[in-house]
């Protein structure tokens, strides 16, 4: 739904409207007897919700494409993934939990090895360890200096890093200078826009002093930048519909995307239990509460199928404490697929499950791939239509036009 | 898919495409048992297709559009055919096979009879048979000679012809001489912008030259041109998915239309067996392979629904063979419908399955258009997603975002 349709039709309201998102719940059937994870799993209290509710698949990002978590949850929220882009230097630093201001700058550093003429021999440095990768940007943080502006860094994972820079008047123009082969030496950072040659000139000083800091510390003896990127300015989910929104999300990332969109994150720990205390907890406070839980992807990506099974079946077992809060609306889905057969996020569409007293019924009695297709979402929805239909179920848009 | 989009996540890779188009495939139920042509067919092949793959109805051109062969395939092909349009004399030339260059105008002629003050008053001359037709083609190609420009005219099928002048900086953005009435004389061409004033000069001179070589030859005495257009230059399927991509199509049209979207034409012969063979043959120097089965579609049209049957069990017979050759993914579906109740091209959803070990399967086990409206593709789905899907199917496209 268009922003400026949804907001002039959203009214106020004291419902309550709750997402629950299973990260890479979409699988793929298994030989023995053709079910998904989702299919094998027990999941009485899910069935149930999808019994008396609406159920369909949906695409986070459209027909063909395999989104990563940040696009996939862009979907979720409202916002046309291929449309509302975040820089890849944006999504490292909501990785990591870095909280960026929006002035700041933010790139993907990944550790290279250079020879003695300065050619990149490594791109990735020989994938060095998480801890050394944490070393050095403990290094490079305590000794780089430059003259105005702030420059924070901080280990992401093995090679990776990510570089913020804050200060006045920049700008995320800049191109890569990661020469995406070896045997050449890095590229120079260039200015894209003429109003990012100040933000260059702090880049280039930032890479000869890193240069020269590194030079001893083969492999990682040298460092490519990419995905120059600012925290983008959008419209907020209580801008256009008028929700108090919250996030509960064990990793950052999760807390870090919804942020984008103006909702507030709340402490929890990496339990979906716990995730249900801190709802239970925070009820009263917010009108739309996003709940992430991670481990199902995973599972997923390790490409094991029964601790899937498992991880969605820990799911279920909460679902009565949730339907104890009486929201008005529960939405049931994942950002994207994630078939342990695949052990990698895929293009196959989500099942989705939307519960509220005013949702009309479906043929669908369990909570699965196959039966969804049935559903009355439809077997293909687009993921941007199910934040506005959770709002109309919950009585928050008044009618359009007379 | 958007095209840049596409080009931005696509990757190399060494996986094989089949798409197979059984023209006007779609059909509607006859009286005895309500069964479609698909379904009245025995095919236990594409059944087993369907039963391990994905189905569901395309829909070539949008919801209530009857589409000619030309924006047909061109969704099919992943080209929104009401925004990607190809001139008539552009169709004209493919329809029989003539090699337009860039810098061609091609026009449809239309024999047409006018009386002594030279108004029209037959705009298709009687009809006159294909053969005369051709007869007066050859006269004008004889005798026609205009300064700085090449001209070629060449028969089409009755009174309709091909026009296509060669030269340099010619336009096709020229106004139809056709008045579509009788009693008044044809229209002057016009230019359309400036840039075709010099073409309208030769297109005149083409007029006015036709015109003395017909004036003795009623009820072919006279020719109106419509539909100039010039070739379009449009991005190729691998410029968007790195796919080599081939046609296998008997029929000069076919191989035309993918000829514009940068297909290498295969030499074949008219039976489907032969394709299959043609196929075979060139298994390991493309990536993508269009494969076409005209006379589906030539039964439809003659209202023929038993011989309709029968052509598509005569493809079914050859799908073990297509199959031996291990494809990574298969599309079996039309380019619209042609039912022969109708005895034309129609709207109705075209019958699609998508074969894959990555497809996620759904309830449907044979394929026929109401077995497809329950499957994982929708009972409408665009037809401009199904190559992506096939893309993403093969393996060759990455991550969106991370």
């Amino acid at each position: 739904m268009d922003f400026d349709f949804a907001k002039g039709v959203s009214e106020p309201g004291s419902s309550k409207i709750v997402l629950l998102v299973l990260d890479g719940l979409g699988g793929l059937p298994r030989e023995s007897d053709g079910k998904t994870e989702l299919e094998a799993a027990n999941t009485p209290n899910l069935d149930q919700l999808a019994a008396e509710g609406i159920c369909g698949l949906q695409q986070p990002a459209g027909w063909a494409v395999t989104p990563g978590s940040g696009p996939a949850h862009l979907g979720l929220f409202g916002y046309d993934a291929q449309r509302f882009v975040v820089g890849r230097g944006v999504l490292a630093a909501l990785g990591v939990g870095f909280g960026l201001d929006m002035a700041d700058v933010a790139a993907r550093g990944n550790f290279c090895t250079v020879d003695d003429a300065g050619n990149v021999t490594d791109r990735r440095a020989g994938r060095i360890p998480t801890e050394r990768g944490a070393e050095l940007c403990a290094l490079l943080q305590e000794q780089v200096s430059i003259d105005g502006v702030e420059v924070f860094i901080q280990p992401v994972k093995e090679y990776r890093s990510l570089l913020v820079l804050r200060g006045e008047e920049l700008s995320g123009e800049i191109s890569t200078t990661d020469p995406q082969q070896t045997g050449v030496p890095p590229l120079e950072p260039r200015a894209l826009d003429s109003a990012a040659e100040k933000t260059v000139g702090y880049v280039k000083e930032f890479i000869s002093q890193a240069r020269e800091i590194l030079k001893d510390h083969s492999p990682a003896n040298m460092l490519l930048l990419r995905g120059f990127a600012m925290r983008p300015d959008w419209p907020t989910i209580e801008d256009v519909y008028g929700l108090r929104c919250a996030a509960i999300a064990a990793y950052p990332m999760y807390r870090g995307v919804a942020q984008l969109v103006g909702m507030t994150p709340l402490k929890t720990e990496d339990s979906f239990a716990a995730e249900m205390t801190t709802l239970s907890e925070a009820w009263n406070d917010h009108d739309f509460f996003y709940v992430h839980w991670k481990r199902t992807d995973s599972a997923g990506e390790d490409g094991d199928f029964d601790k899937k099974v498992a991880l969605i079946e820990e799911v279920d077992k909460e679902i009565p404490r949730l339907r104890e809060l009486n929201p008005d609306v529960i939405i049931v889905t994942g950002d994207h697929s994630t078939p342990s057969k695949m052990k990698s996020h895929s293009w196959h569409p989500v099942p989705t499950l939307l519960w509220s007293p005013l949702a009309r019924r479906d043929p669908v009695t369990t909570f699965g791939e196959t039966a969804c297709i049935s559903g009355g979402l439809g077997p293909r929805m687009p993921a941007t239509e199910l934040l506005p239909l959770a709002v109309a179920h919950a009585g928050r848009f008044g009618k359009f036009g007379a």
